[in-house]
């Protein structure tokens, strides 16, 4: 926990004093990204102290060895590091030929970081005594541009304060960079031409066996006491480093700046050969608009996202202050402008998990984006995963299935499977669950049905062939059993009858039958193509619905709840309340061993299949189950408050969802897991919007409308989401006394409220 | 499988024919040892094709990284790879100046190879027509030295056929060697001298991180047709290679010779100043001898080991080759002479596993050499886990046990564990079971009861401590459950309630629990000491011996059978006899997803319980079980069918016996499991001589007392072995009409054999 570091504010992270035990996890929490590149919060000058240097591109990755003992039939065939590009960022600093490097100052003064959140940029500023007795003050903003998502700019500024200084900068590229995790220092990139051009530079680069060419590119200016300075800069180029040399002599309490833009060209996005002249073009575009202008453009990027996507609490800063962030990181990861693109589970922020896409995605992912953005950008997220379906095919039949079974992969890049540990993601096959799961959530939300006939029916027929084969009969039980899964909770290994996976199975089952119907009766040319090209039958489906219809739900008539899995009961059911609190988080004091064989559950497993499957069950279902299972979770994933917050504001346990929505807005914050030098945690970041809108908020798409039923905790004096529901934007504000509801659309729509019917007219607010 | 590849002779392994394709497999088969060092059957001249090149010595190990996607606490901190030494084995051979490799020969006639198991060599022969057209004549003649355990010795014949030619030999030593299975290419040996002095040669190297200090060695010598020829070598030393050229005019069928001593000297055995000194001080002692000596004194060592070890099957010589083969590697691997030693799994014929101690030393292991050795060696194989106690205390404790509960290793080198496949390994916690299961074994065979007081008993305290501590108590079952592990069978892992770890834990809390009141009546000091040193009090005494009374046991009502684990019978339960033998062997065929929920049995499980425990249970139970899980067994592990050959013949099925023996018996000569390349399944060997002693033999000890219950497969005329039992040496020989024991003893001694008292009387021989 780092509770009471990061000073509350409504729309900034800020932190003040220079703490070098902070550095990485500052690094972490100050990360910008435009959803094309993103990088940590690196200094610009060099430091010798403590750091995590990161900076990325979307869609660039290396896929490394997958490190086990002993390679088995089935296991990836690599792992897909997000990768570490060469740095653009870079500026040595030096005051009367002594280096800047805050590690040596003697003294850091008045030290403060800002990433304003409204306006999309990082600032740093601090006043430094370095040992040469120098003291100078610092000012570095930066941002990479929402506009112009190839570019980012700084504006460095130097003021010295003890005397006159010759200040000299020398901006750099540099290729010569590792990944923190590789296995054994293998290198990545491959750099192939070092330019440099007056005031521009370019460092051309390629990953090794992806071959993904980029080219990193600089250019900069100086400025001195307000003015422009026109100085041709000394070049030096070496194997895989460019750097320029700005030197400026200044006198005291007056300003030397240096601008730098910067970022990256990739053969993504351009031909491989024609990288440095895209460079160019855009530097010409960055440069002739200049600094401010660019930084302009920034706040309105920004201002026009979070006129859609902002919500508002009033009366807990903190509480405002993590759902900023959380919405804030979301946007800066993925803006659904590329649908190759998908939301890494640390986005631009580290490099831990690898690959970019998991079932956080379609789980927790997809409602926000769903809701804030264009529902084609959710269309986006869906076809993603229908252009991978021949891949989740041959998948499948790497694990011995056939007849076109498609299990989708649980960490992604490209569609191939690719995760480093399989322990864990090996055998966790409920993700193909989640991904027909977002099918319907899809459909429910928007009512656009085309995504079914057109490319989700297929989707749906390989996951139900998959669980139909994955199923197999009892004799025992004479029931269908689901053997050697991991569920959700992945601090069980290779069980038997996960409830959620068996559940998730049966539900995709049916899902899928009923949508056949659906597309047989309403869309007969795409049934005969579908039909055909995937050779379906009504013997087929038989098979399935016998699957479906005899599938084995682990149940304790005792106890009255679904078992999470096969002897769930066996264990010591020793509460968390009742664990020594020095033997948490179990995941960094207990061995594997001992957690697998605990009851304690990392993340909702039972209580996920309530959320996705809620009108399955009664309410008072969902207190027993939540009972019984809430007080053996440790929520160490963080993806586990943000549904027992939701479940909580059902149960009308507002103390409890209170206490989950802080756990999961400021999980990173206030650092509840104490890893959040590795990154943040951005998908989880979309359940805590989830654990307002749908947790408080209450709200829910039943029978084709919105309904909602608000509760507020007590802490708060009011909360406000807007949403964008079928191409009309509502806002919802709701206060202690009453809820407000204005409509931005064309016309009247009705909905829920608290189960009463209310209908809303354009353009004003109706109160309740 | 391989079967008719290595022709059938009662005493030698032999192949006739060149087959690249074969280098490999029979690179394992061919391999030579003498306890202290051992080295694959690789060529002594360059060889161009794939070849598995491997040269190791005893108890040397490099600690490499364990390779695992993702660290957790309690995994092992690093794999103790069996380390590929230098080589001195290699010869350049030059004929006219073109060099020797069988690769680009244009022809290889009557090559044939040969080991002869009876005098311990290894003898390969060809005629080889090279490029430049010449034919020679080759036969190179290798051992490694029983008596002189540090040496080796070479004898390389070249004859031309086709005319004069020049013969020039390049011996060489060679340090810049790798292992196949380094991570990425790793170096492990530091090379920090190359000497030439002469005919002899040094290159001194140290293991990386282990610092073991070597030197190797060699000394050389030229004949050419009968004669000596004194000729001084050129000399020529590299970084990690020096190499000594001789060259000899030959005319055609005449034959020169290269004579090469080679070898180790160790700092486990030496100081590491002097390691020089001793390497020539044995190449001394070598060259004085010379090398026929050396031979003539190899077949008398191994005339010694026969003496006592060899079984005799008449009427079946590929039976009789499969045992010899077994009894033979087993001597090369381990003599019993250094208590710092241990069985390795593919002894010095391979890099795979890792580590040198499994429980296979226990389980397989030690009835061979307790009964075909003094029983000091049986000793020196228990105190070895002895001088781990405090090893396997801190390993528990890194698991979360506490109060001196030990979890001794699965895999190790030095009492740590150290190996490299968390899924399998790490919850194989049963083999603490084994090695309780030793020291009753060894007590019951032996009657040297003075283990246990002296050493033992401190072993099974902390066994029994980790057992009481590993168990929980099910509210569900009102019994005690042992959750999460990966029992015998290793195609299941992180099951619930093994039924073969639940029974062993309870045997091994109750056998204490019984020793502890042996000690305390019989040994009361020793009790004293170590009850004080344990600090063991009847108040936990009693607690386990709650565990172990109220264990739980899966188990089928409906079948009558205990159940390998929880869950069993959910599985799809389709035997092997049903399966596509294109699946087969499904570790091959399958991915490990599929294994794992499939009911296939890798080796015995249940099984292994029945065969440790036998009069635990009835003849019908045995059967029951057998006839129910046999069918499931897929018999991928080396350690499956001794067992089952074991237990078959005991239920008098022989015919099932004696393919099962076969198996075990041909498993590498045959190579059932397609993987003989990597080296051999040296420890199943020993399940080997205990599928014809305790299984057709039918030898038990009761009541302090030997038993036979005598079986012939009927392929077979007769069969004999012989064995030590506390110092009385009895000869068994039985044929299809009669069983003659012969005693080699002091006194008279009484057995029952098939159930009846026969007194057999010093130097007679006794028929029945």
């Amino acid at each position: 926990m780092n509770q009471d570091y990061i000073i509350a504010d409504a729309w900034s992270i800020i932190e003040e004093g220079f703490d070098k035990e902070r550095v990485k996890s500052s690094e972490s929490l100050f990360s910008i990204g435009n959803g094309a590149m993103g990088q940590r919060a690196n200094f610009e000058e060099n430091y010798s102290g403590p750091t995590f240097q990161g900076s990325y591109i979307g869609g660039v990755y290396y896929p490394d060895k997958t490190r086990v003992g002993w390679w088995k039939n089935g296991y990836p065939e690599y792992f897909a590091k997000v990768i570490n590009a060469p740095s653009w960022i870079g500026i040595q600093v030096f005051i009367n030929d002594e280096e800047l490097d805050l590690n040596s100052c003697t003294a850091v003064d008045n030290y403060k970081r800002e990433l304003n959140m409204k306006e999309g940029w990082h600032r740093r500023s601090f006043e430094a005594t370095m040992p040469n007795k120098m003291k100078v003050a610092v000012r570095a903003t930066r941002f990479l541009s929402m506009a112009l998502d190839e570019v980012g700019a700084i504006k460095y500024e130097v003021t010295p304060l003890s005397g006159d200084a010759k200040v000299k900068f020398i901006p750099y590229l540099d290729s010569g960079i590792t990944n923190e995790d590789t296995n054994w220092d293998d290198k990545f990139w491959n750099t192939t031409e070092v330019l440099s051009e007056g005031s521009q530079a370019f460092i051309k680069a390629h990953t090794m066996k992806t071959h993904f060419d980029t080219c990193t590119f600089m250019e900069c200016s100086l400025e001195y006491d307000g003015n422009k300075v026109d100085q041709k800069p000394e070049e030096r180029t070496e194997e895989k480093w460019v750097g320029h040399t700005y030197t400026q002599e200044t006198a005291q309490g007056k300003t030397t700046v240096l601008y730098k833009f910067g970022g990256y060209t990739v053969s993504r996005n351009h031909k491989p050969g024609e990288l440095v002249d895209a460079a160019k073009s855009v530097l010409r575009q960055a440069t002739t608009a200049g600094f401010e202008a660019m930084l302009k453009q920034q706040a309105e990027a920004w201002a026009s996202i979070w006129e859609m996507s902002d919500i508002t609490i009033e009366g807990d800063v903190k509480a405002q202050q993590g759902i900023r962030f959380n919405i804030f990181h979301l946007n800066q990861t993925y803006t659904g402008k590329d649908s190759r693109l998908n939301i890494g589970p640390k986005g631009f922020t580290g490099e831990k998990y690898g690959g970019s896409t998991y079932w956080d995605t379609e789980a927790y992912g997809l409602p926000f984006y769903m809701s804030t953005k264009d529902q084609l950008v959710a269309r986006k997220l869906l076809k993603y995963r229908y252009n991978h379906l021949e891949k989740a095919i041959e998948n499948a039949k790497k694990l011995g299935f056939n007849n076109g079974a498609a299990l989708y992969p649980m960490v992604t890049m490209n569609g191939e499977e690719c995760h480093n540990e399989w322990e864990i993601t090996f055998e966790e096959i409920h993700r193909n669950g989640a991904i027909a799961y977002a099918i319907y959530n899809y459909y429910r939300y928007t009512g656009d049905y085309s995504y079914i006939p057109e490319m989700g029916l297929e989707v749906l027929i390989g996951i139900a062939r998959f669980w139909h084969q994955r199923a197999s009969f009892s004799e025992h039980k004479q029931k269908y059993v689901i053997l050697g899964v991991t569920g959700p909770n992945e601090y069980e290994n290779n069980v038997n009858n996960n409830w959620y996976t068996n559940y998730i199975a049966k539900w995709c089952i049916n899902y899928t039958l009923e949508q056949l119907q659906k597309v047989k009766d309403g869309y007969s040319e795409d049934y005969e193509r579908i039909t055909g090209k995937t050779k379906l039958s009504p013997t087929e489906t038989e098979k399935w619905k016998k699957v479906a219809d005899q599938m084995y739900f682990p149940y304790s008539e005792e106890k009255g709840i679904y078992l999470q899995q096969d002897g769930f009961l066996d264990k010591e059911l020793i509460t968390v309340a009742d664990l020594d609190k020095k033997q948490r988080p179990i995941n960094q004091k207990w061995s594997w061993d001992r957690i697998l064989r605990s009851p304690y559950i990392k993340q909702a497993d039972v209580l996920q299949g309530f959320y996705f499957f809620e009108d399955h069950f009664t309410e008072e279902e969902l207190e027993k189950h939540f009972d019984f299972y809430e007080p053996f979770t440790v929520h160490e994933s963080s993806l586990s408050p943000c549904v027992h917050s939701i479940q909580a504001a059902k149960l009308d346990r507002m103390e409890q969802a209170y206490a989950f929505y802080l756990r999961t807005s400021r999980l990173d914050l206030d650092d509840y897991n104490k890893e959040v030098e590795e990154g943040l945690h951005i998908t989880s970041m979309a359940g805590t919007w989830m654990s307002i809108v749908e947790g408080f908020g209450g709200m829910r798409i039943r029978n084709d409308k919105l309904s909602f039923n608000p509760r507020i905790p007590k802490q708060w004096k009011s909360y406000s989401f807007k949403i964008n529901f079928r191409d009309r934007i509502l806002k919802v504000h709701i206060s202690k006394e009453r809820t407000v509801l204005t409509l931005d659309a064309k016309e009247e729509m009705s909905l829920r409220l608290n189960g009463q019917k209310v209908v809303l007219q354009p353009g004003t607010a109706t109160e309740v």
